[in-house]
């Protein structure tokens, strides 16, 4: 991975006036994660950063790899799972420790009985929101891989036949399921994790994952993808489509939504407060007479699906957000479109999808041509 | 899901007379999702049990499904990451409140604030180790897939042809990378989750995840997956395979490891110490002249890979547990296998698959036959 910068943590301990940076956290926690620069281990391990040096506390006995891609030095703690906490604790000679809101609660214990006094910070949101170029080149690799996975349901869906009514596939009723399964098996090809992200939403109902939900010919079909590349950072793609569309409400709930979406990337730069994006993502799609439906039409996204720049906070040179527009109505169904964008002066969509409801029979590559080659790094 | 079942908290609030039960957790936080019974969400939520009623304090603009399944009450928090700790706080009228000790830092203070004192307790991991039938039910359904997705993987194996002293698929080396993929698309096919434990071993060497090393045809190929179902629960199996083995080292240590994994499973009951199995497999692999290389030849599975009963722990009835054997040697390879095994009066292996180290050539299904329907409550 990219030599780590540990530059911020200076600085937030220079302006806190404290001594040392804690964190512990396990295998699914994004924090640990970032800030060892190794994408995948087992159990619970400690980071702490003391100004100069960074030092990874292993649990003893958990598998190969222990401490292989860090860049400070490795210490060793006991198997239980609050050891590493402790160990942590112990190298420590007391003083204002600054430590993420979520550390868990028994390592900040251990610091206080260690005559520390654990102070929380969000250095580490911050640092993650400005993302550096090999984070974004692996976010670009894993959206090429999304891009042929959105492609392979768009296929899919065109090729479907209309039959007595219903949407058919190779012979049998084309569902929820079989889609999601196909454009997961696509993701997997190409060497990403689907990650449990790849939802359909049929109408306005999402389904479940494992639900097989027959999808009508006329229906608007939400497909959203964010699958998890090797290094664990995450792409993002939603697209609406419809099989077999009358016109209608799908035709003009989708030329609002390409119109919010140009005005929240109009407004996106370096700086602007996500809230404002997100007002203008709103008005755009209100002037078309629509509620906006997107709970959060922009947020970060990187190791995390759902990263800072959260709704309060501030778009920094160097985000990469996903910019999301969406509108919906429980009689007619969805339309949806999302796409991670890279914001410095302006803002530049990550590998661009085109946004038409009606799906490409073409869109997918042969399935025979060899995957894109794995690169390093993404 | 099953309906819940919080009465060891009752038993746990009345042993250590406190007045209720918190905990916070995000997406990932497998605890959280336990308690909820909810096996997908987006942001932090807490869950407070006050012996009697359960809550679920989910975050303003969740998107849909906030509360949906979740068999209490659900009361709205505002949006900010911190909110539903406040919120599960503001809802205690103080007294003893029982944790997990991984709470996160925050949602303790804010407990204490709310003049409550935060005390740890391990009683969701005891919970979590005692499955119900429908938690088994749901194993034993990713099983089903776990073992096609290795079959897929052997047959690849066994397909191979040996061409100037490399192992040739279809025309091209065959790589771990390859093989990770061929399985992982049968999984997905199946509609699992490979999760990222997909894992390919090639003599002693693990190879991460994206790295493309050719497989020698001599080499032993330790295949481990580890997917997880729609409702969170996860699968497990390892095996060995050796394309083309020239016998010795290899068959000696196969021979081993299923006699230490015979021992192990013999040693496996309700109420044995967790250790207690993982000395047996190691006296046994020691007794053919190997040293055991699995670091936890015994470990719960459930929503979590890696969960109670752990090293320390008693092995409670109802406990299904990953019974893993391994020998490895630097200078031959390694050889392995695992297999969840549900305890009671006895063991019995969920789905068993077969111990061979020589690929079979029709281990794999049909690969145009239907996969198997998804059933819900997997």
């Amino acid at each position: 991975m990219d030599p780590p910068d540990y530059g911020p943590l200076d600085a937030e301990l220079a302006d806190r006036d404290a001594d040392a940076f804690v964190h512990v956290g396990g295998r699914s926690d994004d924090t640990l994660r970032y800030l060892a620069r190794i994408p995948e281990f087992n159990r619970s391990r400690a980071f702490v950063y003391d100004g100069g040096e960074a030092t990874l506390v292993v649990p003893r006995g958990d598998g190969t790899r222990a401490g292989e891609g860090f860049p400070g030095r490795v210490v060793a703690a006991d198997r239980d799972p609050t050891a590493p906490g402790r160990r942590a604790a112990e190298l420590l000679a007391g003083g204002r420790v600054l430590v993420p809101r979520d550390i868990p609660h028994d390592a900040a214990v251990w610091l206080e009985r260690a005559g520390c006094e654990p102070t929380s910070t969000d250095a580490v949101e911050r640092m993650r929101a400005r993302k550096t170029d090999a984070e974004i080149d692996r976010i670009r690799v894993v959206q090429e891989a999304v891009r042929l996975g959105m492609a392979r349901g768009e296929a899919l869906l065109a090729g479907a036949d209309v039959e007595g009514g219903r949407a058919v596939a190779d012979g049998d009723p084309l569902t929820t399921e079989g889609l999601r399964r196909a454009i997961d098996a696509e993701l997997v090809r190409q060497g990403v994790r689907p990650a449990g992200n790849t939802e359909v939403r049929v109408g306005s109902i999402r389904v479940r994952s494992g639900d097989r939900r027959e999808i009508p010919p006329d229906a608007t079909v939400v497909v959203s993808l964010s699958p998890r590349g090797p290094r664990g950072y995450h792409g993002a793609l939603v697209r609406t489509f419809v099989a077999e569309s009358a016109g209608g409400w799908e035709r003009r709930a989708s030329v609002a939504v390409e119109s919010a979406r140009r005005a929240g990337l109009a407004e996106l730069e370096a700086g602007v407060e996500v809230e404002s994006v997100r007002g203008e993502v709103i008005a755009e799609a209100g002037a078309f007479g629509f509620d906006a439906a997107a709970p959060d039409p922009v947020r970060g996204i990187g190791l995390a699906r759902r990263e800072s720049p959260l709704p309060g906070e501030t778009v920094p040179s160097g985000a990469v957000v996903v910019l999301a527009a969406s509108v919906a109505d429980p009689a007619e169904g969805a339309v949806a479109v999302a796409d991670p964008v890279v914001v410095g002066d302006d803002a530049s969509i990550l590998g661009d999808y085109p946004l038409g409801i009606t799906p490409r029979p073409d869109a997918a590559p042969d399935s025979d041509r060899d995957p894109t080659p794995p690169r390093r790094g993404s």
